[in-house]
């Protein structure tokens, strides 16, 4: 890395990308995206590589391993959420600005700029001091946002070539901006889309309402029938694999500085939801959920149009935690919509992507040596040990596949909107990712020697 | 008329107007139409003017008014529904097909076949026995698709032009296939737009899902809330004002050749739903319901999109019988759905247009000339007397502004899907429209008479 600002311009760059992994229009900006990264890691000097899969590309890059230190695999991913509603970004999604300081673009928080960071912070090792203090794997993948439907196939496939000692992540959040944080938790995810179907065609709300069953009002039904009063979820056997929350979890969650305040503010929302015997960062790291992502169906148009749908839909996502398997969650609920949805409609349901949850100790060797380097960058501020609410189910793969924990070392901030308009990055944050990378290889180097 | 070919050929003409009342961007249209009208109630005879309204035009025509005869307004609307979704026509919308002997066009039956078929009536007497034997007030207005929200005050300014002795509308079905059929009752309709609000942008479900209400969630609950699980509609207040239907009307739809099988092979749907207690026919007829005509929030494109989003909604429709009136319904509705409604989230309800629902006595001196104009054009066939399950608001302000009933002699068939793609209007049943018109004015000048 030559300057900073030349990393910052270098980050706008790869912003640049419009790499909508979940939408097949976009495959060719994807895959650019990719083709971009490889030769950018080509050029600070590390032998990469594009992998095509039967989806999107994987990025690898390495530097000359030897023996006699530790293996450490930084995992990313390049391919970013779709950015509708387009009309709410206060500029162009695919056109980074830098405002007061914050970089704006999708993908600057989640994950692009967090990756990318990792990748200067090795670029100025390499440039000032030559060689880095450990074997180095780099993996940079562009389907997380659909679930890294193709990434266990190819850890499978070079599993020898992708053997490591530990792997670390930056795909989560501090808890609050100058908090370093460790996360040891993550919640897993099951989606399903639903889809009622009743006439053969929109019929006329007069000459057949009250005869027929109306599509929306079965969905409404089916919908409400997930949640219970009390903010839990209603299907039978969602809970039964549930690990209680430990205490010592309870009184850490309890001490950080965010909590309901923090999340009004940065939601706009005027009141907490939500299971009313846990509090709100209990509900988020450490409960399950059932969420609706999207619904539609029947007129949307201005005015009024008096139908009754033909069909309408809902999209449906379960944020799960340890030991609740995506599998059991959504055969659960399809058991449970099958049994709550009446005669006179159809109901399809089209199961998604999945992901485990995860959770791992925040105290061995390589979890110290992570807290190390965030006392390096953060001097003086306690470390938060936290879980996240989001899922990157690609941590139970490595867990599977390769047998290897996973440090997550998340730098953006909550309000970062990550999958939402105006996504942002504070730049300083990106500038701490750099030295938090430069300082965690040195202290994982440590490790081995011990 | 010149010919029966000549009056379809006219009627395609027409029907070739994109005159959408609910789309501002589609005015033009609306207007266009209106203009072509008029000038076609010109060239048979008619003296025809179009008049201005805050919103689409009316177009009045007539013909010399002499004492000693009655005077019959026949009204119509030139205004249709929006043809979406588009793409599950067969033809065009606006570009007539027959196919089979049946005329696929948006408006073929709903209302520009039937209006038409009257004044290609009145055109054929014109061209053969120079003058009609009543006084004739043709009423054509471009506002009915949307609640007619300025033909009141348009009947009130016009008052005394209008003053008629009988109404007759066309613009109802026949209950089957050759089966006459005068219709005695309409529903009324009451139209409520709900929105639900949450966060100010829409999250990342991950980060904050579980703490957060979501707003597709809980437009769910309020939606399920408006039914109990027996198919009633759970709004305290909703029957108070509902008559019971008597005894002679449940008999006498219980002999019309039309029910569940033919509801059930005219939409598709495998049962049917709604009230328990009562038949399907009574259910479209004679009772109210809530509909949900459309709802849409959130993700709704291609694959998966893991947000809470920030604002959902759904239209709804409350179809009305006598004598619930709409607005003590709109302010139950609104009641019941703010008390159902939890903290943190923001409702809002927009009421839309309504009409009252209406019921005449089909025994009148006027209604048993209807019936033996049906008669005429129907020889030997027993007449269906019914209600309909559709609103036309204009009926009830008829009867408070001019002190008139109102004759509902339709044409079009239960499968006519009136609002629906592939709308149509088979074009035997415009020339038995055009044989009715004749035969009616006749029937209706006997009654002065006697």
């Amino acid at each position: 890395m030559a300057s900073f600002p030349d990393a910052v311009s270098l980050l706008c760059d790869f912003l640049r990308f419009a790499s909508v992994s979940t939408d097949p229009s976009r495959a060719g900006d994807v895959s650019a995206c990719a083709q971009w990264l490889a030769e950018h890691l080509t050029e600070i000097g590390l032998a990469s590589e594009v992998h095509p899969t039967p989806g999107h590309p994987v990025v690898v890059a390495r530097n000359p391993h030897k023996a006699g230190r530790p293996t450490v695999l930084i995992y990313g991913h390049y391919d970013v959420q779709p950015e509708d509603p387009v009309e709410l970004w206060q500029s162009a999604p695919f056109e980074p600005e830098i405002r007061n300081g914050v970089l704006f673009a999708r993908g600057s928080a989640d994950n692009k700029g967090q990756i990318f960071a990792h990748i200067q912070g090795i670029a100025h090792v390499l440039k000032t001091k030559r060689e880095l203090p450990v074997n180095l794997i780099l993996l940079v993948e562009g389907e997380e946002e659909i679930g890294s439907p193709h990434l266990e196939a190819f850890l499978m496939e070079h599993r020898e070539a992708l053997r490591c000692d530990i792997i670390a992540v930056s795909d989560t959040s501090m808890v609050a901006a100058g908090v370093p944080t460790l996360t040891y938790g993550l919640r897993g995810i099951a989606a399903m889309e639903i889809r009622v179907k009743g006439p053969s065609m929109d019929l006329h709300s007069g000459i057949y309402g009250g005869a027929v069953r109306n599509p929306a009002v079965v969905l409404a039904h089916l919908l409400a029938s997930l949640h219970a009063p009390d903010g839990c979820v209603a299907v039978k056997g969602f809970y039964e694999a549930v690990q209680p929350l430990q205490n010592w979890e309870r009184e850490a969650w309890a001490a950080v500085p965010f909590g309901e305040k923090q999340i009004e503010a940065n939601t706009g929302v005027p009141a907490m939801g939500g299971e009313v015997e846990f509090t709100a960062l209990e509900r988020i790291w450490g409960r399950p959920t059932a969420e609706v992502n999207g619904i539609g169906g029947g007129f949307q148009g201005e005015g009024t149009k008096t139908i009754i749908p033909k069909e309408v839909f809902a999209k449906l996502t379960f944020r799960l935690v340890p030991d609740q398997a995506p599998e059991v969650i959504l055969a659960a609920v399809e058991r449970h919509l099958r049994e709550v949805c009446p005669a006179g409609v159809t109901l399809e349901i089209l199961p998604g992507h999945s992901g485990e949850p995860y959770v791992t100790d925040p105290h061995s060797a390589y979890g110290k040596a992570a807290q190390q380097a965030l006392h390096r960058v953060f001097p003086g501020v306690q470390i938060a040990l936290t879980r996240e609410g989001g899922s990157i189910p690609i941590v139970n793969t490595f867990q599977r596949v390769l047998g290897v924990e996973t440090l997550l070392l998340g730098l953006a901030l909550p309000d970062c909107r990550a999958h939402a308009p105006n996504e942002n990055f504070p730049v300083a944050n990106f500038g701490a990712g750099i030295l938090l990378n430069q300082a965690l290889l040195e202290e994982l180097s440590k490790v081995q020697e011990s």
